[in-house]
């Protein structure tokens, strides 16, 4: 027994909660996706830029929606000077601190695109994690809604270079025609600050809880499934009522007569100064999308687009992916938002002093990528393993590892050379040939005793040879297949002879 | 002055020390040359991973070189159920955690290769940051010297593909010969593991400290240029030189005969058995290497090659850049090491109880980035801009807007599409034209009340445009230039107009 190692003090493997690992398939189908949504923005003269995953949590700030928990939230940590250092939470709060940072320098307007992982410290749950993937564009030192309308477009065409024609639409709302709605019954001044938050989050749920729990929310509060209650916004009846007039009216009319919406919404924000000129700007907005053919079946306007942050400023949008999928009881609903952002003109003034305008668009990537599994969108079959040179005789390691040298050197295809390596493990034959199959490898490369006295190489043809496993027996065809599917050929021929198999399968690695 | 905005209480725009922002010149660069060693790696068969950059502190344990304070190194924070997690500070103990959590499905050997994000928390300094990029690839699953000398000749291949042939060395060594020296002058045995650590920590500094510094942290330790103090091994005079004549036995022998090396390293080892299997193991690799055509001008055997961390186990390996630069005192310098790797058939066993051999190699991206751009390996120009369409008209924006989707959907180049934007700031011409200037716009678009009567458009080629500046005016050419340089065309032939100065100038978007 004592020879036997110590597994009692081993230590689990896993990861915390809400983190996650990702293959080579899923790695390869996101860096796709990436690089046409990159192509977009770089065709609409966004640059890229790069913010590390750390930031002094001041510079930061604390923009997330959730703000009851106003601590929570954000992966936070001591430096070795005391001063807090936080994990990025979104790439919006980063572009702030490296516009002001960087401001005199920067061409303003200054349009950037950005990557990358954020991190929130959440509970996590199905499909919501403590580490996920942004995309995000903006556009700094532009108070044009010019700027706004190339967002809505630009979502436009992302979903278009994903093939996404027809499922998606993007929603407009502005954060100015909700003011003047909540104005209109007597919720300004700041006093109702916390109020209209309130208000707004709720009609943010609008599509999830639909009528009765936005209107539970607007007033005392709701009790959820799981027996938490939110508290509500405590409006009097009549308000509720206003507040949910405004929101249903855009429902059927959401590919509608934009005239028709601005109209309803102008009664909604009554006399308000505020919520005119935010439907002056959506009427900018559409003028601009109108004229560059991006009409109402790609952008919308919607009144129920919130958008949970509180440094919206005007415009926000959001992109929805329309077709129906199933929910956990099998019933018919919409995939739902893949992505939004809006006008911020406050947040750089943090740093600066000073307002300057932006507006940004974000895309939640793993959301998006889910979608587009869905939908079957992705590549999912893996790439081709690598051609895999067996070891028949361990004395002669470097003969074999000769091959796959030559293999690795030798192109399939112009500019493309073929993958190809050594076993390494301690396998016979069988295990060695499991591997490859594993791999998904398209062919291995044999040389034992016999074939090397000859000075042959025996090549099998693993596609084709799984191909004739299935077929009977007993016929010619069979025995030509299997003739193909493993043969010998000269050692100076062994580059023709893989790439006969890669042809003959129309093999290509990315 | 009540009006002015508080500047008093505003923020600082800043990053923590040793964390830094990349723009787009940077981005593509590193882009580039990631795709040059991924299309390597995979070339030899490595597959991709991902692992988060969050794990539980102990999962990742303490691996760093630093073991004098090993508390430190390492960003950590508590969850909210009290567990500690860390930033992973490199992309080998994630693995070693992923291996292990998966390790029934996993193929087997098991080959990744990784890219990501590390942190360290340490001093920065001058090229040493906080974030940093690796790229790794490991072969788990194999005790084969053949996954060893695979390393070697992909390191050398990756290398070459990056434009470095004949400036760089793949230097190769094996923990077992260091301990085998160590063994023969009596510091065998777990009592001396502490010792054996601090001699090796030594020998790995003789290519920075010279024989003199290695000589005092040999023995009774040593203080640098600031006052600061490092204990030494405490060797014996006899000692110290067995171990100084075994580093420096390579130095005239680098590029030499395998043979007369690994006879040098035999006596050195004198009658340690694991002296003796860490040679045969090197000729293994030498073998398999040579016979491959991987010779010693590309993979050499240094006794001088320890690499600081603690689980290495057989194997050790570094990439060192050959050329020369200087040092702060103008002093010629070699650029030194850009990655390593090694042997750790130990680290995976903390979770399976069972060992697991493994090897695999690191590279250090930002310094390998920084050695290309030393020899001008990497393209510094910045992309060209969008194609510009100036404003000047405000009521005219959404015709604007129009001439900017007509480019963007357009080509230049069979599957290119021209970048293009609308100018979305407040500046009146001049200011768009300094604009453009800023962002490299081959470009600009302009629309004026005369031209519109016209049904025309004007272009302006700014590339020529800064040429003909330069030029004496009383020329003929200057003329001709000038009116290529600025032309009208009609409305409807915007496009080929945009076209013909793209090609004039051979733009090229990436």
């Amino acid at each position: 027994m004592a020879d036997k190692p110590d597994k009692t003090n081993k230590l689990k493997a896993r990861l915390p909660r809400g983190f996650a690992d990702r293959g080579g398939a899923e790695i390869a189908a996101m860096r796709r996706m990436l690089d046409k949504i990159r192509a977009v923005y770089e065709r609409y003269g966004f640059e890229p830029l790069e913010t590390p995953a750390v930031e002094y949590t001041d510079a930061l700030g604390k923009f997330l929606p959730d703000q009851d928990r106003p601590n929570e939230g954000v992966f936070s940590l001591q430096d070795d000077d005391e001063q807090w250092l936080s994990l990025r939470y979104d790439l919006t709060a980063p572009l702030a601190r490296y516009v002001a940072e960087n401001f005199e320098s920067l061409p303003k307007p200054y349009r950037s695109y950005r990557e990358g992982w954020v991190f929130r410290n959440e509970k996590p749950g199905p499909g919501r994690f403590r580490q996920f993937m942004q995309f995000d564009a903006d556009t700094v030192s532009s108070a044009s809604m010019a700027a706004d309308a190339e967002m809505c477009m630009m979502a436009a065409d992302t979903m278009e270079a994903l093939g996404l024609q027809g499922q998606y639409i993007v929603k407009v709302n502005n954060r100015k025609v909700l003011d003047g709605v909540l104005e209109s019954i007597g919720l300004s001044g700041e006093a109702n600050a916390g109020k209209r938050l309130t208000v707004l989050r709720a009609i943010d749920k609008y599509d999830r809880l639909e009528r009765r729990g936005v209107e539970q929310l607007l007033g005392a509060g709701r009790k959820d499934e799981s027996g938490d209650f939110t508290p509500g916004a405590k409006l009097d009846p009549p308000q509720i009522k206003s507040v949910l007039d405004y929101v249903e009216a855009r429902l059927d009319e959401q590919i509608g007569d934009v005239e028709t919406i601005f109209n309803d919404w102008s009664r909604a924000v009554g006399s308000s100064s505020v919520g005119a000129r935010g439907i002056t700007e959506l009427a900018e907005i559409a003028g601009i999308c109108g004229s560059a053919g991006y009409g109402p079946t790609r952008v919308s306007f919607d009144s129920s687009v919130v958008r949970g942050l509180e440094y919206y400023t005007g415009p926000v949008y959001e992109v929805d992916l329309t077709f129906e999928t199933k929910d956990e009881h099998g019933r018919p609903v919409h995939f739902g938002s893949i992505g939004g952002g809006g006008r911020y003109d406050g947040l750089i003034a943090r740093f600066r002093g000073e307002a300057v305008p932006a507006t940004g668009f974000s895309i939640g990537v793993s959301r998006l990528m889910a979608a587009l599994q869905h939908l079957g969108k992705v590549e999912s079959k893996p790439e081709p393993g690598p051609v895999v040179v067996t070891v028949f005789d361990k004395e002669r390691i470097a003969d074999y590892q000769r091959m796959v040298t030559k293999l690795r050197n030798a192109e399939y295809a112009p500019g493309q050379k073929i993958r190809a390596e050594l076993y390494l493990g301690e396998g016979k034959f069988a295990a060695q040939m499991k591997y490859a199959d594993k791999r998904g490898s398209p062919c291995v490369v044999i040389q034992g005793g016999n074939e090397k006295a000859k000075g042959e190489i025996q090549v099998k043809d693993l596609i084709l040879g799984a191909e004739t496993a299935g077929m009977s027996k007993d016929r010619e065809d069979y025995l030509k297949k299997q003739a193909q599917a493993q043969f010998a050929v000269p050692e100076d021929k062994l580059i023709e002879a893989v790439r006969e198999v890669l042809a003959r399968h129309d093999v290509k690695w990315s």
